[in-house]
């Protein structure tokens, strides 16, 4: 059975030993998104051709914050990350448009990447937050979930199912 | 009509001028969330009376990352946090129990607290997903949002309609 | 005559104390440009109908840049920063195109703002070498100084001579 | 009766309210120090002549550690630290030579500076456990305390009795 | 003769070139302790059954610490921390209990951990010390010192004699 | 055609993808300086007998600026810095002298250290400028710029022509 490996003998949180593990290729993908009512959208989008910086400061957060992850999250492994990118799709909903955020983190070494592209999708969706709740505080943002991830030794290749979104 | 205040004259991000603003006293209430499983809804809550941290943990990381927002979110002000407190409540739900996690961020400053109590938010949530990962990775964070929000000069005090979750 | 204040009674560096001076609203404004060749130029300017990135990202570095001044900078004191602004100009050279990069900061506070603005300025340009040097290392940055500075206490406004620019 | 603040209602760890308390002048006084062996402290002492940089090293840590305390301490305010001194002395020991390292750390805020006063006397003894540890691992850092607290809202002025070092 | 390696050519402080030091599993242990009155000890004794947070928030402070010791001690190397375990111990005392503070940490590097052991040691001291000054400022820390180190290449291990305590 | 690596599919920023590239050792040379009027060259070059700090201050704060450089240029990505060293000298000009600042950095790694000596270089002439600026607010930084470069895999080594300063 799967086990909480993030306690030690007295019952403490402890960032577990991971110098065992052999050096492998990962690979995490993660969503987050976040809904913006129609006026939200229609700036930002018009942005994209004219001055258009909400998607980029976003994006820019994103990637730092995958970057920052092993000193936010208290028991995650500093890790060498060797490449992040982030990308955008819109979603036309009933209440407004989802902005979707797709994050795909990458790492050679012993410890998976799942919380670096989680916690870039969710720091790009706050960043958008940020820069549009002048205009609307009544933003909703996530689910924000892992869509994928390859290249662990101890744990198998994990991919999520459709549908499964909520 | 509100407007984006984030835009310098070249169209660019910029950290808007609040130093004309007053100090205020000023709260903001955000929640977020996380479904988990049973297996892991069970661990965490007998850990409450064993040996328990995965709770604690996680409001330690979301209560640090209220203090760095403002290195975080790029356009965020530096405020003095005045005091941060996050509680937890659970909620089962059909498909296993959801972990609510409630913020109160407090300052005297210029500006407000809504994304200092955010980014808690959030962060706490992600701390919870790192620490059960091993056993379950389809955990699912969210929705994140205010609830509430007093003390702004500019504009009015915010509450969330009930019902208006999702 | 002006004296050295960051040395304590051992003669060891000392971050000077403040406590006494009153808050004013203090502003500062700095310069720094990094000189590029024309297929850069031409790539970034490109870049600003197209997709351009470069100066968004480097804005953006800068701003975050300018919060954690007291937390590069060692004898810097942590102050609020109010606002920051930067923009950009080019200005055709000899060799190539020099992209101008001008920092606003402004606080109220008991400090003034020139080291924020100053190395705001900095790296925004060392963002910019970041962002093309794939395409050519030979990039210069600077020269970078103050161009004016309001509001201290015992220190009189300060405003650099035109032409004094090296 | 004095109690513990940094619990919520819930029995876990909060940040303080303090922003009802009002902004007073504070200071605190707190001491390291490091038992070095007499070639290390021969080494030391010779240097403040001839190069010596290991205290000022260690003195730029201390200086530098003060102002993240917020970020190291988990229920730490933010506070805008106005002003922070180190200073060095030297005590014959049967077993070697102490350094005694003496912080004095100064606000005017909401609350007190005792962290700031302590977390930089720890880290300036760090650093030059640090930069001596090729020579000697067996230096003994501390006791570290509070000497003195004033300026307090809520809590009278503190000073150590003499003779209560250990 | 051993020798201090944090000098360069101009007698100033360098961080030292590992580039050539082979890749190994270290390990080192630190310890520190806190001396706290009868009142303290008991409440935190009584919270690991009822509420009990203060060891949770140090134990947290203390690894996130040692993840941070590169950006704390100048001339630390950056380096991968592979797993890092924090107990704690009572002692009873004349004057009170002491709380011992046992940090292990462990990496596959070139360069060695006592100072991700030491300073997480020191920063979960200092966690409590904050964490109970509302009660008692009079607390003391220390002494903090490197128990016992293995895996370095240049130099060999080290294991601190009985009875050196203090 | 060499060209911009910093940008994905939609045109957005990105950390590049380095985890196919071989770990090299790599080194890279940088450059800044800064020109002081005669008075606060003689404070400074006094200092160096008598109480001198302005270079090791400014010197640990390259240092420290070296290892932060990832979290400050966004796009940079995370390397195990294996070594940093700073050293200084002054050039007589007709308006004053300039401290000429030369950072070396080196890695083993699968990316270049361009932009840590770089970063390194910068910061220490803005310490520099903030612990001189109450005796003169006119000394300008730079040009600042790479000198040399080794180790790279897909591009080739880089070394500056001389009198291709400015």
């Amino acid at each position: 059975m799967a086990e909480f490996t993030h306690f030690n003998e007295q019952g403490r949180a402890k960032m577990v030993d991971v110098s065992d593990k052999p050096e492998t290729v990962r690979t995490a993908i993660a969503q987050s998104s976040i809904l913006l009512n129609d006026e939200i959208f229609e700036s930002i989008a018009a942005n994209t051709m004219k001055k258009g910086d909400v998607l980029a400061v976003a994006q820019v957060a994103g990637i730092m914050a995958s970057k920052s992850t092993s000193t936010i999250i208290p028991m995650c492994h500093p890790i060498p990350l060797s490449g992040v990118n982030i990308s955008f799709q819109w979603e036309k909903e009933k209440r407004g448009h989802r902005l979707v955020i797709t994050v795909t983190a990458k790492t050679k070494g012993s410890t998976g990447v799942e919380m670096e592209a989680l916690t870039a999708a969710s720091v790009t969706a706050l960043t958008v937050y940020d820069m549009c709740k002048a205009v609307d505080k009544g933003m909703v943002i996530g689910p924000t979930y892992l869509v994928e991830k390859t290249g662990g030794v101890s744990s198998p290749d994990y991919k999520r199912q459709i549908n499964q979104k909520e």
